[in-house]
């Protein structure tokens, strides 16, 4: 039997007393660790999370807890090796892939760390200056924002085992919120050893971190309505945690960051031979094999002028077939596996949906691994898929709603701007999509006309050819959600992110009074 | 038979095709009008709001559309008499009770207009400055509030008609949002006729605004993903509305203000004959009595030193035996009614709830009506519960949990502020809570315990005596809203309210790109 792996809850380790799930190597089918949560007492062990370890972070300031974060971040640090092993052992992602979620996790703390630097030192953040109610200036309304009174719950997703707990306890530590992840349990082991591992070095107050690992269930009936609760998943998850009672009658707070069928947009400006023309395709070939695209807010829809239809699909086709995929062990490889068997059956099923609805125009079906048995690893080409004209566009429907969460785009002619713009909204809200040219005005008219239904615009030009940070790269100091079908979330943004982790409330009184806060 | 209102929906004047939910007037029993919603199209009278009304209103900048705001406030104005006329025949409101929500509506959309002529003269809201991204700054991001590409949808409480609309659409059309609503049904006279006027007078664009009267079957069908929704009223129906697939699955975005039993807390150092002491036995008599207490934001709780619970009883009884209930055309009469016989014995039901678990220090059960038939007239005297010592306060579990929704409040003994604060926590959330004392250090460090679990803290010292706004008295430069019980939502406090209104987006790229945005 492989290692049951503990639970962090209570200020102690607990392993379940259930036989646990085990969580596999998806390239080699080897059974890793195992999993369960059966019989905690996750009540208990919130209480103490909200006592302990929200009481003794908010003793401290906002300075204070971002010291904290500088210490979580140099634990990762020092074990950072042992997270590139995990990770490829358990998501199969090559060390590139591994970047983004370890490296990526690290940057995120140690940018926090970085803003609290300038936060004030007291207790809780000003929010405006006093405005007079009282003509004669003696009764006045004062803001501020107090860190909730609570804890907060992240239920998260198998595609990003370590940014996707520290982009989210980033802000919530510093806010002086405790935090109680559950992570997927295909990835789960991840997330334990950093937990375990921050633990284990004691930077952090009793209770201020907890996991656990397996189930879900009871998790939300032990919230209380001070807690916030932070989820990262489908929208079918999405709708029945937000139809739990401790949502819908005790109005626990909820952020959701749900998948989406984000945009890329080619403009009319870029034609082939264009820098424009050549950065859309890098990016989306790119996006369509980074994490073997299994992120949420990886290029789903690539609109392009009808006449360059064409010659995007034969430049983007020829970057693919030079992608080597299969263990990501071997070197040569670029692209790693998809993170388990579940996961291998969604993206075929999701491929045969569009397969049904649209050309092939580079098919992956076929690739040959490098290093791996295709009757065993969960990898898959990377498979370009197309609409040949704009009317089929208008037409069809499952491009617009089907996202495949894995190394899958399809290309979307269009005839002019404003029908390109219209098709995007298709998608009922996504968290990012992408501009490719170099005429800054209609960039910009362009950025906001697609603004009302994204969390986050991408606009990239020559004149940062070098330096944009990418489509689906999530940076701290940008927003990232987005409404509809993007589950209306919003995290990071910079110090943005504490909004939601704080209360905000309105002090009414003498100046006297208002002043002695 | 009464005449039936007609619904504003699709920018043409709708009736129902149903006979209609009779409205009464509830201190002479009879019949007023009648509303109905039957057989209305709400997708397409919804699909004219977001495109004639959301286009027409975001082709204006935000200074013109508080230009709309100040003509709205003008056209309420010019027929203010007659809604008055509507709220004491369908209401029971005396002048004063009138004028909260009628005056107070005016003076809120006077508050808007006015802030709007603070804002930029563009298409969105700046958020904050651009930051680089790049080292040597050609990749920069930078966050702006844009309007939601959809509608409002209120569905409104009985108790502010008036107010009730207007707090939240001056900021919804503002923003550049058009606004439907669905009033509480009881009450939908005085909605209804302001919508009428405000059409008529042609101050604002086709399907900017709209009003549905009568049941709210299929409004939260008719949503869409980029579309809010904003609800004040009970807990359980916020509860159906949270749970439906319009914010479960399509993420719309809900605001909730519900019930709560606030609190409020006389210092330690607020003896008998401090004027403190004096401020909190007025606030607790005129909270009770004010709008015959039907306000959200009503003292539910009275905490007082156990030394003192004699002294405020005796005080506050003193004051309420001198209330004149009856009907609220008799100019003597300081109370008018309930506003239907549904509240009236929802009112005596809670009432009894908390006669079985206090005691009656102040009974307003047997008092005498003034011009008003009491088997008819939806009145009934202020009562003031109480329990006689901290243990009870402790031990007891109704008066921190039943919100009884008229002129009723508990008095509650504390041995020390610490365990005040502590019970003043078991309502689990609440829009408001009050602090009347002459220690301004104290009462900030009161303030801020308690903030956390409120939407506002109104702190009363002798400074502000003349001048304070009132416990109850929504301002709109404050926060209104609460966490928990309270529904978790946040209106008013002045620009803060856009913030519902619109999507806050990261947009990055070059500087030329951001600059030209």
């Amino acid at each position: 039997m492989t290692e049951l792996l503990s639970n962090y809850l209570g200020g102690r380790w607990q392993a379940g007393s259930g036989a646990g799930t085990p969580l596999f190597d998806p390239v080699l089918g080897t059974e890793l660790v195992r999993v369960d949560a059966t019989g905690l007492d996750l009540p208990g062990g919130f209480a103490f999370a909200r006592g302990q370890g929200g009481r003794a972070l908010r003793a401290l300031g906002y300075r204070q807890r971002g010291e904290l974060l500088a210490a979580v971040a140099k634990v990762l640090q020092a074990n950072r090796d042992a997270y590139y092993e995990i990770s490829t052992a358990n998501s199969g992602t090559t060390r590139a892939d591994t970047g983004i979620d370890v490296d990526g996790a690290i940057y995120t703390l140690g940018t926090y760390a970085r803003l609290a630097a300038g936060l004030p030192d007291g207790r809780f953040l000003p929010d405006g200056e006093a405005l007079p109610l009282a003509k004669d200036g003696s009764f006045a309304t004062r803001h501020v924002q107090v860190p909730a009174d609570g804890l907060a719950l992240f239920i998260n997703a198998f595609n990003f085992p370590s940014w996707g707990l520290w982009e989210k306890a980033a802000p919530a530590l510093l806010s002086g919120v405790p935090v109680v992840v559950k992570p997927a349990t295909a990835t789960a082991w991840l997330t334990q050893r950093m937990v375990k591992d921050v633990v284990d070095a004691g930077v952090l107050p009793a209770g201020a971190l907890s996991i656990v690992c397996g189930g879900s269930a009871g998790l939300l009936d032990a919230l209380a309505p001070q807690d916030v609760l932070s989820f990262t998943g489908s929208a079918e998850t999405a709708a029945i945690l937000r139809g739990h009672p401790a949502v819908t009658r005790h109005s626990v707070r909820v952020n959701v960051e749900a998948d989406s069928v984000n945009s890329a947009l080619l403009m009319p400006d870029a034609a082939p031979g264009t820098p424009a023309f050549d950065l859309f395709v890098k990016e989306l070939a790119r996006e369509m094999t980074q994490k073997s695209g299994q992120k949420c807010t990886a290029i789903r829809r690539a609109f392009v002028p009808a006449a360059h239809y064409g010659a995007v699909a034969q430049a983007v086709g020829a970057r693919l077939a030079k992608t080597v995929v299969g263990n990501p062990r071997n070197e040569a490889v670029r692209m790693g596996s998809l993170v388990s068997r579940a996961q291998l059956a969604a993206v075929r099923e999701g491929m045969d949906a569009l397969r049904g609805a649209a050309q092939v125009l580079h098919d992956g079906a076929a690739v040959a691994l490098v290093d791996a048995d295709p009757g065993i690893a969960c990898c898959v080409g990377p498979t370009l898929f197309g609409l040949a004209t704009p009317e089929a566009v208008r037409a069809g429907s499952v491009v617009h709603e089907v996202e495949v969460f894995g190394p899958a785009a399809t290309l979307l002619p269009y005839a002019d701007l404003p029908q390109a713009v219209a098709q995007v909204a298709r998608g009922q809200g996504s968290l990012v999509a992408s501009l490719y040219g170099d005429d800054a005005p209609l960039l910009a008219r362009t950025a906001l006309q697609l603004a009302p239904l994204h969390g986050r615009v991408h606009v990239v030009s020559p004149a940062c050819a070098a330096t944009h940070t990418g489509h689906g790269n999530v940076m701290p100091q940008s927003l990232h959600g987005g409404p509809g079908r993007a589950g209306g979330g919003a995290e990071l943004g910079g110090l943005r992110a504490l909004d939601f982790y704080h209360r905000r409330v309105a002090i009414q009184g003498a100046p006297e009074t208002l002043n002695a806060l």
